[in-house]
């Protein structure tokens, strides 16, 4: 399976037209240190505990999303994508947990600022905006972890054994995964057909590519909690 | 299984202020009609159709309630809300098809003014308050149901044999939809701990009352259907 | 001064697509009775009563209209029109108390549904799309009253000379208030211009049409209260 | 004039729950460099620049609270704010040329993360819950700043003279900026008697709290742009 379908797509324009900035979205340097296995657990421990919020404010979105739906079928689309999330947030407090990261320390930890920048980027487009441009903006986080858990998957330079975060690769290019994103976009190429438009092309790719930037900017957060925990651990074996 | 844990609470409380408008509603003439199956067709069909169109709104309700929540039981709460309707709605329309209303009749049907009212009210209650408003806009309904659903089968008087509307009364009193009853009212109060007060009550009835009005305007919208369509057809007769 | 220029715009082809739903709205037997000087006081009275609650929802819409916009200009443009609502409030309760109402009459009448239901929806499409859905839900009203008061002072067949309805014709023909509509019109074809396209037309003349028709069921409205009116009189006087 | 009035009541409570938070804000450096004439232009610059586009969506969230709002009084106390932040921007922008800045430059910076964190989590907060909290979130900029004003006019250490930076101050603690501010906090406590209650006084505490940590974080984003500039300047002068 594959997500090549969408190439000719509005979805397909936008990744394209976000250029640069959705390539070092999904080749950057915290998913290339993931696939080698080699990303400092300290990195990755960060990564866990805000994507945890990250993903609350995520599902609150997809049901600001269900709220500016008129149809069923549209409605059930949506409600679907907010299912997975909420259905998987106590999964991934299972996972968090063997990493270390127990419940309360996941909820108590304040919000990093890539975290709230980008959540409430999306929130507020929703709100300001309509279900088109909603979807634009969550379309980066839901297509986006697809490609790069699919390309990881399919790229024989991918260690999958003894890497820590070979369950997390799977995750991100197991089937299921694969067609819950292929539904929402399904769901926003119907939206772009009945809502978009020529006029509205520079201004969906604007938010599309914005979210792409604060995906970088999110991987960035993790990555840097790494290097500053190995500076401190080598500060301390000095 | 009763609801009655919740005399108490806010729910309880806001239910004994809202007085008459209470008693109107969970014994409207349409209701009696139902329970002793003398209910014309007509008016049956024309609240089946509306109350799919109402549906839809309300579940729009029920996502715009989790995209204002914070935390993930919160939101599990009231997706299981959403959810509820939302995968009702097509047994909805198995179930008006055996009253002869097809899927286009409904989802084509123009919106009755009375089910307009109600549902943009609920909204606009959500949009311009907090979660506990909007709560108070939606209570009426949910556990307004199934006081009536138990109050018909609890009472020896209904009519539950060869009576066309048993199924609906069945279903409003079935242990299954009291639950979900159940968990809303939870969610209601554990909300109204957070974010309640004396100073805020007022308001609250006022919300509520009102909500229980639409709900009687809503019944009699149906029974309104059933009569004009009597009275075509005792005109036809003569 | 007219509106014609406005005819080969979104604005122009919403209108004509409205049809006999716009013509039934700008030439509404109330509209006729007051051009006349015939309506009933009480129609008026109750129409004024209702306006006035009407125009608080209508300015909590232009200001969900500020908030979804994202540049000074179209912010500004918005803020105006809020403005001009927010400042005519008072002005519109010192016109009430000369039709022998005061403002505790005005602010504690209940909301007729007429008056909860155009102002709902409106609010609704204003929060489930986007500016140009609501600009779509807006303009039926600003630009109708505009046309309905230009045209009844254009007519030579309306009368002003003891008509009691004068000064509302007046107040809806005035230059100022037609330089406020045109700004309104001028920022709906700008954010057409960035928003519109095509595939959006259809729904936004249903949204168009059914503003238009709200506005037809408010002079109804009115026009009932009338009736009734005369009805107890000529019931009284028997 | 002070602010002292309000110490007892909501406000003063939340702003002493702040604590250290609210000194670290209104005595945060950049403040006091301000004061002393040696901020670093470049500093100046970036806060001007970054501070035009957080009051577009500021004045945005305003506009979101005067749609929040059901009665006149209270939506023309939130529409004077309004109108306070959409006039000053033009004027804001005359301020800026005077600092090298053009419109173009302001318009077409891209917005620092300190300014979207800032701006969204305040629309976030007024979308997800009521008038209260988002008056919550607003208040420590409102506030805050002509605290900030007036503490410097009255202390005696302030360079008013030849101090590039006295115009600003002189803005702030301006008896115009004040009664205004005096108007939000009369309109907060309005609110709070209303909706208030010590069930809430927690959560409102930590948006109060949060929002004033946010404004902290602004002022340190203008004084990087300083360092960094200053630090770019000593290398080229090297």
């Amino acid at each position: 399976m594959s997500l090549s379908m969408f190439n000719d797509c509005l979805y397909g324009r936008l990744r394209q037209q976000a250029g640069q900035h959705w390539h070092d979205y999904v080749s950057h340097t915290f998913v290339q240190q993931l696939a080698a296995g080699t990303l400092p657990h300290a990195a990755f421990q960060r990564y866990l505990t805000q994507d945890y919020l990250f993903l609350l404010h995520f599902a609150r979105a997809y049901a600001l999303l269900v709220s500016k739906l008129h149809t069923l079928p549209e409605m059930r689309a949506a409600t679907t994508s907010l299912n997975a999330i909420v259905s998987e947030l106590p999964l991934h407090l299972t996972y968090c947990a063997q990493w270390g990261l127990s419940e309360s320390d996941i909820v108590n930890d304040a919000e990093a600022p890539e975290t709230l920048n980008y959540t409430r980027y999306v929130l507020d487009i929703g709100h300001s905006g309509d279900a088109l441009d909603l979807l634009a903006a969550l379309m980066p986080c839901v297509a986006g972890y697809a490609e790069i858990g699919l390309g990881l998957l399919n790229n024989p330079a991918t260690v999958m054994r003894n890497n820590p975060y070979a369950a997390w690769i799977q995750n991100y290019g197991d089937e299921s995964y694969l067609a819950g994103v292929q539904a929402s976009l399904t769901l926003f190429e119907n939206i772009a057909r009945q809502r978009g438009g020529e006029s509205r092309f520079d201004a969906l790719a604007n938010i599309f590519t914005t979210a792409t930037r604060l995906e970088s900017a999110f991987w960035q957060m993790g990555l840097n909690a790494g290097n500053t925990s190995n500076a401190l651990i080598s500060a301390c074996s000095r």
